[in-house]
């Protein structure tokens, strides 16, 4: 294995957004020393579990004072900094500081979005928020939607009023019945769709196997022909169709408007899971990826992706608010019909939840304080560090490309001469594991799928969610991991 | 109807604990004015709105501070403060400012619980909190548990695990097939169980219709007798048997132990509901109550309620940490096999979320803060404060008590000469709602179920959970109440 090459020729950039410093928030004092605690796993949890001491509540307490610091003090000793600008493993951002001080007035407030008297003001500012976004996408007055613990439980809740639409057009009512007499309910999606798919599937009651996964082409998108084919095949209910709008690994986006065709044609629900990609509408340079969205029926989007809010804010939209029936629920000690008729309701009746965190607050600040523009300047800037990462791979005989980048992802794989399939796989799993151990870099990894013959291979993959790293820093970065695929190589440093 | 009578002679406390401040947080700055905004819903939403303008984000931002000002303003303005005396309504408590401190923290890192290397710290620190409170509980060492996005979710997933359990000894692998060939699988709870369990039926594909409810009895108890009867009945398959300890409404602690000693006769899941209850584990006077809560395979408890935990911070607690295999996954970009094999793992497998916000962060600082006792005499207080509510409702003839106090709720009614029970109903409606469009004075209601051949009826409730709140503080209240639903009988100051 050669040295790396430096990377000499960035794309110029069209302004300079490195030059701006975002205001992100940390609970890690020291930032010099890397993202993750150094040490292998088991030692930094044991060593935590040793401060924390016996799992039990004391007795008496040590005061608010002391607590804190014992807390704060873990966070800061074996938490993770992703504010360190040598994270990049996962769709999880840095956070603005704005954010977290909104969310602290949310915890402060302990609003809840159930009743209109658990919460007055908490409840405009969701509609607010949610029709915002909704505007942002293209949706039009009839849109609405709800904010969720997480895009997982969104793309539930997106498969659940799907599944209860198809059945209730077969006559059968799932709500109160439930399944029985559901002819072989089926939902399609691409095998790059996210896992939370499958696990919604097997919590409604429809079984893993009721998702069917299309093929994706190789570009990463759903292949539309293999989804035609799919639904024509007979005896089965297509209960929807979900298009993901930025895949987790490759960031790439199903081709929404076919697939909303075959949809209708087929008179099943197109969810869009835009858990991640939907923060490109905020970028004018990304946003035209986006433009087919309003032809679903639901979108998923995580603004704790991109949108650099804490977890979670995850928000589920409606092209038709009507269609948030599926949880309606009448209580007599939250929402009865008198107090209906005087104006006194919330929002119980957009999710499984009773209690529900204003996780808005900070949307509606980060919002305001920002608009469109901060927030595509972030975007653009975490895309154009992607795409240098991208040609500083390409420009390494160590290191090579597996995808083109979309959004603001980055797949490649330290090279290995002589290595087959299977020692090429476990070198990219032992490097990341060095890594990660070393506390200095935090990287991801996935698989690729098999294509044209090659079979399916570990990929490492950069999440760059960070707009105060700069090129620089990625290039520091991926020295290390070449230097250590080199150490790998040569026995060195073994863990 | 009379003047209100003063309330002369409490019952003397143990201690005075009414003499403790405890900190709690709030966001509204004038505490005098009362828990609510003044006027009606419509009116206080319509101003929201036009504060927060035009549901759209603004292609330029205003900045962090004149934002925050923004938001801030509008809770202050028209938000709830539950740190008002007055504010008695719902479980949903004043928080502790440590609370609040230590979840900015949580805020700050973005850690999130699926895998390691998304944040170390904070997996330990979860796993201390549910040991710990599995040991509060009275479990053993084999116990294991998941925080979750709320109460409702958390019966959810236990409901969930007891259906594919359920499923798997008759041989179908929900899971991966769905329900279909599943026989008529049924859950059995309480009347006065949590809607939540019908809610959940519903989304997991089992309809409302298999929620079984067993009426109560005199005590608003789940009656043994019927239970016995119900799981008799042929042509059912028994999936779980929920018993709710701390009923929504009442307080109520249904009996565990021949609940349990069925559930075990019949080979179902038995789930215990304590979102309210569990916290009277921290009061030794208390403790009691649930000393059969070890009987339970699963339990559902929420630190937002009983806790003065910001939401949310519910915990599903199983008696056997295999158990959580239901949500087991393997992922290629989370936790693939050699990951894990060298100590790699996280805690996706818990529940059906992905990316999942750090709450155990401020339930360990506020644990370690309060110890056992500091909580326990918050909720002592509470108690007391409820008695002492009861107390003054039935020495005023203008007040009926309905119900006897168990936890912290108190259910009456104001006395109506001569109105039939639809006047009656009508009365209580009105009473709280003009009390709550005053902002002076926050209430719940609810319907207490037909007893005896007396109708079901319309209760006001006190949901009592600021343990800074005093028995002069209850005592306006009532007279509030007393002296509005005098108005109403009087045709004085409608709406």
């Amino acid at each position: 294995m050669s040295q790396p090459a430096r990377l000499t020729a960035l794309p110029a950039p069209v302004r300079d957004p490195f030059a701006v410093r975002w205001p992100l928030a940390s609970t890690v004092s020291d930032r010099e020393r890397g993202p993750l605690p150094h040490g292998s796993p088991g030692a930094v949890l044991r060593r935590t579990a040793e401060v924390l001491g016996e799992p039990r509540i004391p007795s008496t307490g040590v005061g608010e004072s002391a607590a804190l610091d014992l807390i704060a003090g873990l966070l800061d000793e074996h938490g993770i900094d992703l504010s360190h600008p040598h994270a990049a493993a996962h769709l999880q951002p840095p956070v603005l500081q704005v954010a977290v001080d909104a969310d602290a007035l949310a915890s402060a407030s302990n609003a809840s979005m159930d009743t209109y008297d658990s919460g007055p003001a908490t409840l405009a500012i969701e509609q607010w928020v949610v029709r915002a976004l909704a505007s942002l996408a293209g949706f039009g007055p009839q849109a609405d939607g709800v904010l969720t613990p997480g895009g997982s439980i969104s793309n539930l809740l997106a498969i659940l009023i799907a599944r209860d639409s198809a059945a209730a057009a077969a006559g059968i009512d799932v709500r109160r019945h439930g399944l029985q007499g559901f002819d072989r309910p089926v939902v399609f999606c691409s095998e790059l769709a996210h896992f939370s798919v499958q696990r919604a599937c097997a919590a409604l009651g429809l079984g893993e196997q009721a998702a069917i996964t299309i093929p994706s082409d190789f570009d990463f998108r759903l292949r539309v022909d293999v989804l035609a084919e799919e639904l024509a095949k007979p005896g089965r209910t297509p209960v929807a169709v979900i298009a993901t709008a930025g895949t987790t690994d490759f960031g790439s986006v199903d081709p929404i408007a076919p697939i909303a065709a075959l949809a209708r044609q087929y008179g099943a629900w197109l969810h869009v899971d835009a858990a991640y990609g939907f923060g490109a509408l905020f970028s004018e340079r990304l946003a035209p990826l986006l433009a087919d969205v309003p032809l679903a029926d639901s979108v998923t989007l995580d603004l704790h992706k991109i949108g650099w809010q804490p977890a979670a804010t995850s928000v589920l939209l409606v092209a038709d608010r009507s269609r948030f029936a599926a949880f309606d629920r009448s209580v007599d000690y939250l929402n009865p019909a008198d107090d209906i008729d005087s104006g006194l309701d919330g929002l119980l009746g957009r999710s499984l939840q009773t209690t529900r965190r204003p996780d808005a607050v900070k949307v509606a600040t980060t919002l305001t304080a920002y608009g469109r523009a901060g927030l595509g300047t972030m975007v653009d800037t975490c895309h154009e560090l992607a795409h240098a990462a991208a040609a500083r791979v390409v420009a390494d005989s160590n290191l090579e490309l597996l995808a083109p980048v979309t959004l603001t992802t980055v797949l490649f794989r330290v090279a290995g001469q002589g290595l087959d399939a299977t020692g090429l796989d476990a070198l990219q799993g032992e490097v990341r594991r060095r890594l990660l151990t070393s506390g200095r870099v935090l990287i991801g990894r996935t698989k690729l799928p098999a294509r044209g013959g090659r079979p399916a291979a570990v990929a490492l993959k950069l999440t760059l969610l960070n707009p105060n790293a700069t090129a620089t820093d990625i290039e520091d970065l991926l020295d290390q991991v070449v230097a250590t695929g080199l150490d790998v190589l040569t026995g060195e440093g073994a863990a």
